[in-house]
C-alpha cells in the first residue's frame, strides 16, 4: 500500500491510496471549496449529551446525476472537476466539504451555565471505496474490499492519533431510504471530539459486566450466539455475523470479531481478509433477499481514541436496514424517539433464517 | 365528563367519553379481533435496555381509504363496522388490536443469563380525538381539544394506577412521513412495564442537577429559555413553547409547563385550557410554515407510574417533525443510530423565528 497526501486550496487534505497502480498525478483543476458556515457543539441540558449545529450542511450536494457525481474521477476533457483532482484513483480519503467537525472549528462561549457550548473541533472524512460509480461492496473484486479494510486501518490509526479526536467512528449510509445524497460507493469517518452516546452506553454496560465477574461482554455474547446458533447468518475467518438476540430493527446484523480484538489494528492479516469476505457475503445476502440493493447504516464500534482502555473495547460492526418487509419501511416514531424503546415486528430467529437462506454458498 | 366502559368479545376494553351528547348506544356488531401472536421483552445485552418483539404487528392495517377507516363511527346501514361499535361518539379510548404490551402477556423464560427476557405485560391504548375523519388538532373547536386534555388526564390516571404499569406514555404520530398507518385524528398511550430509556436519561440528568444544588432541571431550563427569549415560539396560560437550545431536529419544539407540575393531574383548570390552546397554536404554526400539514411525533414526559417521585418530574411535551427543509426530510442515519449523536443543519434561534412568524396571532 502506497499513499500520498495532497493539500487543497481550501485547506482540506486528500489521501490517495494505491495498490496495483502508481499514485495518480494530481491535476491543477479548480475545486469545490469547503463551506465556511459556523459549527458548534451544544450540550443538551436534559440529556447531558453533545449535539452538533452545522448550518453549512443544509446546502450539501443532493442526488446529482451520475455524470455530475463529485466522487468519480475528474474528466478535464469534459470540463468535469470532481472532489478528486485526478483522472484515475484506487481508494481515496478526503475531508468533507460539508463537515460536522473540523480541526479549526471556532472556540465558542457558553450561553449560560445550563446551556453549554463547545468547539466542534474534529474531522469528517469521506472515504471513496472505488472509482467505479455503480460498484458496490458485493460487486467489487474481493481484493479491492480487502484493500478497503487496510485503508480503514490506516485512517483509523491516523484519526485516533490526533489530539482533538476522542473517537474515530467509521460508518456508511447506503440507500436513498435513509437519506443518502450520493450513490457512488463510499463511507465516512468522523473524528469525534467526545465519545458519542451509543458506544459510551455499550462501554458502561461492558464495565458492569466485567465488574460482575464476566469476561469481555462482546466475547461472551459472541460465544452465546455461536452456542445457540439459531441467529447466526454467516461466519468467516475471525468474524461472526448474527441477528442479535435483542435486534432493534428486523434485519439488523452484527458482524463481530470472534476473538478479542480491541480495534481494526489488532486484526491479523487473515482476519482482515475474513472481515472483507464477511462484508461481501453479508451485502450479497441483503441484496439477494428481496432482489434490490438493501439500504442500511453500517456503524463500526471499537476502541476509543481518548487513550483509555476499556472492558468493552471489542471490534464489531452493526448493520441496520430500514425495511421491516420487502415493501414497508420501519419508521422511528414516537415510541423510538420519545420513549427510546424499539418495537421489532419480527423475531430475530426468523429474519436470521431468511438471511442465511439468501447468503451465497461459502 | 361522563364515561362508559364496554368490554368487547376479544377481551379488549373500550371507553366512551361524552360531554355534549349522551353516551352513545353500543351496537351488536361483529368486530375485528385482537391479534393472538406472542409478545415478549428482550433485554439488550449490549445496552441493558428492554425492547419489544411483537410479531403480530406486521399485519396491522396500513393506510386504508377513508371509507374503510377503522377509527370512524360504524355505519350499520353500509355494513361498515369499525373499531368503535356506535354510529356516533365524542372521544374514545380502546385497546390496540396490534399491541406492543398487553395485560395478559405470557411469562417467558430467559434464553440464558446474558440473554434475558421478560413478560410484555402492560397496555396499549388508541385514543380517538374526534369522530370527524379529516379533523386535526388545529381544526377542531377549542372546546374539543380542551376535552381531549381532560381525557388524557383520565387515561393517564387509569393507566398509572395499574400495578403492571411503570410509565404511562402519551404520544402521537402524525403524517405518512413518519409511518402513520391511519390518518384519522388519534393518539396513543402505552402503559410501559418499565421506565423507558429516554425519560430515564432525563431523570438521571435531573437528579444530577438537583444534587448539584439546582432546582427542578425543567424549571431552570424554562426560566432560562424565557430570559433568553430568542427561541420562544409561543406562550399560553401556564405553558411555554420553544425550540430547545440543543434541538436535535430542525423544527423540534418543547411545550413545557411554566410552573412546576409533575404530571397532567397537577394542572389547574386554567392550565389545562392553556395546554389545549398551545397545542392548537403550535399545530397551526407548523401547518402554516410550509402550507401543508406538518408531520411530527409528539411525546409527553411526566411523572412515572412506578410510585417513585423524582427530581425530574415535570410535565413537558416534545414535538419532533422529520423535515429539515420544506422539501427535504431529516433522516436518522449512521451518526444518529450508530453513534447516537444528532447533527442539526439549522440554528434553533432561526427555526424558532420561522415558527413564531408562522404562528397565528394570539
Amino acid at each position: 500500500m502506497r499513499k500520498k497526501r495532497v493539500d487543497r486550496p481550501d485547506g482540506r487534505y486528500l489521501w490517495y491510496y494505491a495498490f496495483d497502480e502508481p499514485l495518480p498525478p494530481v491535476l491543477d483543476l479548480p475545486q469545490p471549496a469547503r463551506t465556511a458556515d459556523p459549527l458548534e457543539l451544544r450540550i443538551d441540558p436534559l440529556l447531558g449529551e453533545a449535539m452538533v449545529i452545522s448550518t453549512g450542511r443544509q446546502d450539501r450536494t443532493f442526488l446529482p446525476p451520475p455524470e455530475a457525481c463529485p466522487l468519480c474521477p475528474s474528466r478535464p476533457s469534459a470540463e468535469m472537476t470532481t472532489e478528486i483532482p485526478s483522472t484515475h484513483y484506487e481508494i481515496v480519503a478526503f475531508e468533507n466539504r460539508f463537515p460536522s467537525f473540523r480541526s479549526d472549528a471556532a472556540t465558542v462561549a457558553d450561553e449560560s451555565a445550563l446551556f453549554a457550548r463547545a468547539s466542534a473541533a474534529g474531522v469528517c472524512e469521506v472515504l471513496v471505496y472505488a472509482p467505479q460509480h455503480h460498484a458496490t461492496i458485493a460487486s467489487l473484486p474481493e481484493a479491492q474490499v480487502r484493500r478497503l479494510v487496510d485503508v480503514w486501518c490506516d485512517r483509523y490509526a491516523a484519526l485516533a492519533s490526533r489530539p482533538e479526536v476522542a473517537y474515530a467512528f467509521i460508518f456508511e449510509n447506503r440507500g436513498r431510504e435513509i437519506g443518502v445524497t450520493l450513490t457512488h460507493p463510499h463511507g465516512q469517518i468522523y473524528g469525534f471530539p467526545f465519545v458519542p452516546p451509543r458506544p459510551a452506553r455499550e462501554y458502561a454496560r461492558a464495565a458492569d459486566h466485567a465488574a460482575a465477574g464476566g469476561r469481555c461482554l462482546h466475547c461472551d455474547v459472541v460465544a452465546e450466539e455461536l452456542a445457540h446458533g439459531e441467529r447466526i447468518v454467516a461466519t468467516t475467518q475471525g468474524f461472526v455475523a448474527y441477528v442479535p438476540f435483542a435486534a432493534r430493527l428486523p434485519y439488523e446484523v452484527h458482524v463481530v470479531a470472534a476473538a478479542h480484538r480491541a480495534s481494526l489494528l489488532d486484526l491479523t492479516p487473515a482476519e482482515r481478509a475474513g472481515l472483507a469476505q464477511m462484508l461481501q457475503r453479508l451485502q450479497s445476502a441483503y441484496d439477494a433477499l428481496w432482489g434490490f440493493p438493501m439500504p442500511y447504516t453500517m456503524s463500526m464500534h471499537q476502541r476509543a481514541a481518548d487513550g483509555v482502555a476499556r472492558a468493552g473495547d471489542h471490534l464489531h460492526v452493526e448493520f441496520q436496514p430500514p425495511y421491516r418487509t420487502r415493501a414497508k419501511l420501519k419508521y422511528l416514531a414516537g415510541i423510538e424517539t420519545g420513549a427510546g424503546t424499539y418495537i421489532n415486528d419480527t423475531a430475530p430467529e426468523a429474519t436470521a433464517a431468511e438471511l442465511r437462506a439468501a447468503a451465497p454458498a461459502s
